[in-house]
């Protein structure tokens, strides 16, 4: 597997060797934190994906996590492991920002649920990752505390909204990350860094202490380095036991990502290459699916805003209150609208998986644009980087459906990802098929 | 009980007599029939209740009801019983306006799943009845064909939006008529005409083959001139069998009119005194009831009717075009903060119904105010006439509960109502204690 240059700690070790060698005594969960510690403060100058760094209540944690596992009480595979969380996601007593000025100084009294499941699980909670402001962005360079930048090369964008989670485990600084996913917000910084990213299914892990962008689109998600660590993350955060094997060779259609958008041929390339036996498939009315996920999002992103807009508009980064302002155009008849296609949509999209057990795609349709570009080419046309990186990730999740974004290689020096699709309650299925590609 | 002057043969029978004498052979449905087109040839020139008498239809269907009952197949108390249908539910090869001249020349191939259950059932469809233009008026004075009128006083409104089903059961043209409403648009030109209206529980009716004007609030309601008989009509359009009994003597509280909108003292005092054990409950948050209305009944009549405001605004009623212009401008965010103060309401009247089986109060807040008036006077107060006759009975409709109106007496020579509303699904303790009240 790929690293970027200068990697930490974690991307030589899965979770579950590490699991092993805690419980074998030939590493502590104290180890764990302070190759956590060490790589955040040799890699994070260059690359920004903490907002806050909690070493003493890390430190803390994994002593406690140490002590119980000498005592003989073992919470489970991630007991002592290090993880980091989207600064958009409340930890009690940790400084939680959501990327913006307007909550420099919050700092929340209790743990969101799934960091509560986190804890449960005897996770330790390294820090706060970069998000773009108020997640309300897919390129993840506009925050309070500023970009996120590439570990494959930090000129480039992270991806984002949930940018430093996505950093901080492709850099090898923690193993695991909590980021949440509106329009692709975990899925697009999975690709654009290289790693493995899963929005669930809507719904599957509660939002509660979860600041939100869209309550119609919002989903909790894990990013990880392998997907064996995705599966151990998911299963914590959903509360969820052990699920049967799925059979290896699911029925996979591949949907041609010039469906939604154009794409660079070599993304493509490299994505299709991991599902050879996937048969082309056409998905009815993209459009509507782009055009909904407008709508809905931008009403829903108005109205967590709207007095926020009004009271303090110069707290806010200039592009997301741009968009803000977009938004609060957004008819009521348009969201209606969008909400009736979204059922015929979910009507049309159940039935091509009568035909296919999980569908295919890029995840973006073209390598990490730098930071703060916001246009860009595939070929020979010019596009709108914001909505190209969504492009093929918000059909998704304006259907409420699981989908993986998984490593396909490197295109021009950057990671690019293939992206499964899986009917609700497919998680265990979309891992299941991410181990057996090829 | 109250007549209006002139009344047809229908105000002086209930449903159960005529049912008896049709078994009895003392009445044959043909006679019924005759009876309805009868009263309708002399008393619609002045009243303007129908769209469309459908004669021809009327009488074969009365000779098969008779035919049936002479082999001795009996379909329930509804066989043979004339009925009139709100001109916005369709009706197999029965013109079908929706009050609009858009739809002038529409004769629909099926009929709508309600008026499939009433012909099951027996009932005689006679004719159409006139609505306020695509149902988006509570004055019912508006539409393709001019305004309905109040039997009491014909310069008086019928109230709306089903006008003339309301006008043709109290003139006594037939004893039972179908409407819709939204906001109102069946209990307040019940209250207007002094009979029964019954708005129930959000889908307890299917709306299929019914024109929406707000699919997140319509419902198809029953109007007839007494309790007794909409208890039969109820029960044939939600295809329920008989309930149990409901105790007689339910826990009322008493809502004063005074916390949506001012209110004729009169028009209290009426309502009032047929429920005299009522205990005074307090609405919190009413101002908040009566705004999620605007916004999501705005919405969606716009998302209904936006092609055809682009393509053809000319064949629109003025004030009606007027409307929905500028309920095009409500804003997606605001419809998506009215769903959630929706959400919250309901939490907060759930707990009204904790110590109370039912909420009593006036209909609409003044007698019917002339034909084509749009303000008015309450005391000394100036109001807008559509906001006060709406004022009382939107408030339910968005949270979607069953609510019943009843005649409370006269006020100023015109019929007023007593309104009752129950939590979800009780319709039938709704018409039992509308049956004990005083």
């Amino acid at each position: 597997m790929t690293r970027p240059p200068g990697a930490g700690f974690f991307t030589e070790h899965t979770v579950a060797e590490l699991a092993d060698e805690l419980r074998g005594g030939r590493r502590s969960p104290t180890d764990l934190v302070e190759h956590a510690l060490a790589a955040a403060a040799r890699l994070d100058p260059s690359l920004n994906a903490f907002v806050t760094l909690d070493e003493a209540g890390a430190r803390g944690a994994a002593r406690r996590a140490a002590d119980e596992l000498a005592a003989g009480r073992d919470r489970g595979p991630l007991h002592g492991i290090p993880v980091a969380v989207k600064d958009l996601v409340d930890t009690a007593g940790l400084r939680t920002t959501m990327g913006s000025r307007h909550f420099a100084d919050n700092v929340p009294e209790r743990d969101a649920e799934c960091v509560r499941r986190l804890r449960e699980a005897g996770a330790v909670v390294v820090g706060k990752t970069v998000t773009h402001e108020f997640a309300y962005g897919p390129t993840g360079d506009r925050s309070a505390t500023g970009p996120a930048r590439n570990p494959y090369r930090p000129a480039a964008m992270s991806g984002g909204s949930s940018a430093g989670s996505a950093v901080a485990v492709a850099a090898g600084i923690v193993p695991l990350a909590v980021g949440t996913d509106t329009g692709g917000s975990v899925r697009i910084p999975a690709a654009c860094c290289g790693i493995v990213g899963l929005r669930p299914t809507f719904g599957a892990i509660p939002g509660d202490g979860v600041f939100p962008l869209s309550p119609t689109l919002d989903a909790v998600g894990p990013l990880t380095r392998t997907v064996a660590d995705c599966r151990l993350l998911w299963r914590v955060l959903a509360d969820t036991g052990p699920e049967p094997d799925e059979p290896p060779r699911p029925r996979i259609g591949w949907v041609a990502p010039e469906t939604f958008h154009p794409a660079d041929d070599a993304v493509t390339r490299a994505a299709r290459a991991l599902v050879p036996h996937a048969e082309d498939v056409a998905v009815p009315n993209a459009g509507t699916l782009l055009s909904i996920y407008g709508a809905i999002h931008g009403s829903d992103a108005y109205a967590i805003h709207a007095e926020r807009v009004a009271r303090a508009p110069e707290l806010f980064d200039e592009e997301v209150l741009a968009r803000l302002r977009a938004a609060e155009e957004v008819r009521g008849w348009e969201y209606v609208r969008a909400l009736e296609d979204r059922r015929r949509a979910l009507d049309t999209i159940g039935s091509l998986f009568a035909d296919h057990d999980l569908l295919a795609l890029p995840t973006v349709p073209l390598p990490a644009p730098p930071v703060g570009a916001r246009t860009g080419r595939i070929g020979d046309t010019e596009i709108d980087v914001r909505t190209a990186l969504l492009s093929l990730t918000s059909p998704w999740s304006v259907l409420g459906l699981p989908a993986l974004s998984v490593p396909a290689g490197m295109v021009d020096g950057l990671p690019v990802g293939l992206q499964l699709v899986a009917p609700p309650g497919g998680e265990e299925l979309l891992l299941s098929a991410a181990e057996h590609l090829g």
